[in-house]
């Protein structure tokens, strides 16, 4: 009933091509260069397939509906020239991989790091960010993010613009760009996360309507219609994203996907769209032999999404959360506007610290209603915890990273809280040496009114905020390569330090000595006044104890530890680096 | 943070008015009669709230919004006017119950007979209700189970189009009549289920946006906007349906509620709100030392509404089981439109009682998709089975019960499948004597364009199915009259007969003859050329067996039973009759 969708090559050159169209009567495979279009054939649930021969990689094609829309093919594996134009036969299995040895880093090791190809390197590559690669080796991570790179309008985008969910973006080097990178990353140890967006298509270059029921009026998102993930005909739209899913993981040697937003991905059938994906990744590990994470961006703060099975969960392996950065970012700097309003007290932190919610069922007042349900139970390796991320630094109106809004000091003390806490931490791109230059919103569309929109939009997105100034214009190339990574740090002595310092840190957190606070039973004692917060692994007398004493405020403060039978011992301070 | 809303009236005649109007500047309270309004004082989550001393039951009263608005109470008891006009302060508190010894019955034991209060009696009110409550004890049945009765607009309604969820139809009764029923029935040893809406609001005299964001766009219901139970200012939303089933249950002594359509129910928090209504009844259960039941009507075949907390369910008691009528009703009739399309094999029948979904994971092709999950594991009283109901029958061009369709010996016949199967047994009112009138839509709006829509869109509604005729009119006055039950089985020899039939069936059920169907481990043979179906119960060999023999097909046939080392013993044959 479900068909494997796309063109896909043999050895001797023979191709499959199906579409899934279950409206149109009539659909047609045009080969560029050929003189007439070939009929395809299809099935009662609306796939069409032809099967050529002498198809050679390379081959460009497009699908004719009705005998009218020509439309690139949804599930393309390659656009060379753009998201309106062909889509390109790739030949998929013959990549010659190097990293059989390759098993994926447990979740509970990983330092994660997470770069925008465009904006990681000066060229804006797959293969560039290769040449990167032994920068993050020293540094100490283990463990690469990388924002969406599905094929999007343009050539400058944050990603979550994708059109072609199969498509590895044609200017950062297409499907074997993307291959190379994994391939030289297991090689030298390092685990590939990649960013998926399932909840909402980009705006341009978007014409999976023409095909299918791919959308539904039933739900909205914020950015835009919603997926049709169960109302009629759902069934081949979830097999599109959960093929995707498989490609990436199997054929790709993706390790893991950050599942953007899935708090958009609405469903009430009986079995949610994550859990079948979940589900279908469990089978691919038998096949692969390799474990391969799912990791959600939720704003839910609901443990169903990582919970087992038979509790009813999802079982995805871990979840972002937002309640940490946003608890360390409004002690760091201050800032109280939006939905950082929520959040300031050292008691958040703590509480965050202590078991990643803060809001677990309890009233937030700029959501106005009660969020999330309590993660007790839930091990600290399934929470993402981050004080930068592209969305916390790019979703300001001028882009500050954290470097250009807090001091040098304030800058350790944040590094210090996440990679000290019990959580999985993720740096973003340029963090570990304090980047002073933006990351910013950018995109490149070719539809006027769509840039007009978005540079609208971009101005309302900042209306609970009380930031001054003109908003960079998203579309301008200016924007794009000032956001661009500037490696500087061998000319700056404080970036110097402070990359010396997230490499001991991070040193320190692989060879185990913050693991206590993975332990239960944390304590935390609360200053607010004057902004100290001091945390002590749990667990009982006689065993050995981890302390931290984090002080926010712009004083010194002299605090009392806890007695214990033996002296206490400094294993480092951020002030000394 | 949260209040408890409407007019709540104490001994020494002071009144505590309470309404949640977040976005009104002012509210004001009016008073029939009183020459100036009242300012009512807020809170800061938008609750207004007055006291008044000297008010007596009676007294009516409206909200004035921002001096402009005059609106009845949201919350209102009692709306002796209708739906657009005062509102009624109620003595809540000092209905004479006599009721004490009441325990509500076993889901297990119960036989629920589902009946509409405006066309069960001639009266059409719950004390012409009462006068029938010793037919339905001759009958068998222990608990009633009554369609909506929240005010709607006019006098003839099923009750979906309610928009007073705290005031009981005044034409019926008011909430003094409906404790008067219920008050029986407990001294009866009748339970008493309500149906309660909480999916949507009726079209006519729904003035709830006045108030607050009660509704919202980001989901759509095939009745309109979905209520708001996940968006901004959702907390008082749940609220105010949280305390509405907790009334009834509380203070009107109802036994359970049957929730309509909960698939419309779409909230997507970390709580869901029947999880919440659920746990809400737990904690009043701790109160009234009485069991309470909620019972979903489900479209989903999602276990999740029944399964323990600790699966990840709701732990609702009990859900609809739309598999099982529909098996039933497409074998019995031979109609195979519409949504029957997707059943009609004995096979499906034998599936349906042997765990109650037939869809269970499987692809629905009127559906268009995969619908459900697997039921294993379920206990068989967690499902209600009928063979017809106010849906099934009123949805119908023509309102066609079963004995206007199927001859008496079919009639009998999927009586006899309903009460022998495993599930809680539901009877609409009528079928246990097969009435001969039907049961149309009917409407009594006031809005003359709303009546025009209806009229639209209740041909809209049959689109699927091959009825011909000409729809009658849901407004007309006769529509109603021709729905009320005639009672006439003294008259006609075969409605009596079918009578005697329940009463047997219903009585060798309650005195366990059927109970060996409960086990697992059931089988099934299939004939589905000769449309016959056998029914084993399962255990092992020596253990007492229980066989039923099912013959849809309109000839004779010999079947041989399974062999065993006793004889087969007939318990009842339904051709006996």
């Amino acid at each position: 009933m479900i068909r494997r969708v796309g063109a896909k090559i043999s050895a001797d050159n023979t191709c499959d091509f199906i579409v899934w169209a279950p409206f149109p009567e009539k659909v047609q495979l045009e080969i560029q260069g050929w003189k007439r279009a070939v009929d395809m054939n299809s099935d009662q649930y609306g796939y069409w397939f032809a099967t050529l021969e002498n198809i050679t990689p390379g081959t460009r094609y497009k699908f004719i509906l009705d005998g009218q829309l020509r439309r690139p093919d949804p599930a393309s594996r390659c656009q060379p020239c753009g998201v309106h134009e062909w889509s390109e036969v790739v030949a998929s299995h013959d990549f010659g991989w190097n990293d059989s040895e390759w098993q994926n880093i447990a979740l509970s090791e990983m330092i994660i790091y997470e770069l925008h190809i465009g904006t990681f390197t000066a060229e804006g590559t797959f293969t560039a960010a290769i040449d990167k690669l032994d920068h993050l080796l020293a540094l100490g991570v283990n463990t690469i993010e990388i924002m969406p790179i599905s094929q999007f309008p343009g050539s400058r985008n944050w990603g979550y613009d994708g059109v072609y969910p199969y498509a590895a973006q044609y200017s950062y080097g297409g499907p074997e760009g993307l291959k190379s990178l994994v391939d030289v990353c297991h090689q030298k140890g390092i685990a590939v996360i990649l960013d998926v967006v399932y909840n909402h298509m980009g705006p341009e270059g978007n014409y999976l309507s023409d095909f299918g029921p791919f959308f539904t009026d039933k739900y909205t998102t914020p950015w835009g219609k919603a997926i049709n993930f169960d109302d009629p005909y759902s069934d081949h739209v979830r097999s599109f994203f959960l093929q995707n899913a498989l490609m990436w993981l199997d054929e790709f040697h993706i390790d893991g996907l950050r599942l953007d937003a899935i708090h958009a991905i609405l469903d009430n059938s009986a079995r949610h769209f994550l859990k079948e994906l979940r589900q279908n990744v469990d089978e691919l590990q038998l096949k692969t032999l390799r474990r391969h994470y799912l990791i959600a961006e939720s704003d839910m703060n609901d443990v169903k999404i990582i919970q087992p099975y038979n509790n009813g969960g999802y079982n995805l392996d871990a979840q972002w959360v937002d309640d940490f950065h946003h608890a360390v970012h409004t002690l760091a700097t201050g800032e109280n506007d939006g939905y950082y309003s929520d959040y300031g007290s050292v008691a958040d932190l703590a509480k965050a610290f202590r078991q990643a919610f803060v809001y677990d069922g309890a009233f937030s007042l700029f959501r106005k209603r009660t969020i999330g349900n309590s993660p007790a139970g839930q091990r600290s390796e399934q929470f993402v915890a981050c004080i930068q991320n592209h969305d916390q630094v790019g979703n300001r109106m001028l882009g500050e990273r954290l470097s250009q809004l807090v001091s040098f000091e304030m800058q350790k003390l944040a590094a210090g809280v996440m990679l000290i806490a019990p959580f999985v931490p993720m740096l973003f791109m340029g963090e570990e040496y304090g980047e002073d230059h933006p990351f910013l919103y950018f995109v490149s569309h070719g539809d006027p009114n769509l840039v007009a929109a978005v540079r609208k939009g971009r101005k309302r997105e900042f209306r609970y905020f009380k930031w001054k100034g003109s908003v960079p214009d998203p579309q301008a190339e200016e924007t794009y390569n000032q956001s661009k990574l500037q490696w500087n740090y061998h000319e700056n002595e404080r970036q110097t330090r402070l990359l010396n310092y997230y490499r001991q840190l991070i040193n320190l957190r692989k060879n185990g000595a913050f693991g206590l606070f993975k332990n239960t039973g944390i304590k935390t004692d609360i200053d607010e006044k004057n902004k100290l917060l001091v945390i002590y692994s749990g667990g009982s007398k006689d065993q050995k104890q981890l302390g931290a004493v984090l002080n926010f405020s712009k004083k010194k403060h002299r605090v009392k530890l806890a007695k214990r039978d033996q002296q206490w011992c400094k294993i480092m301070a951020s002030s000394d680096q």
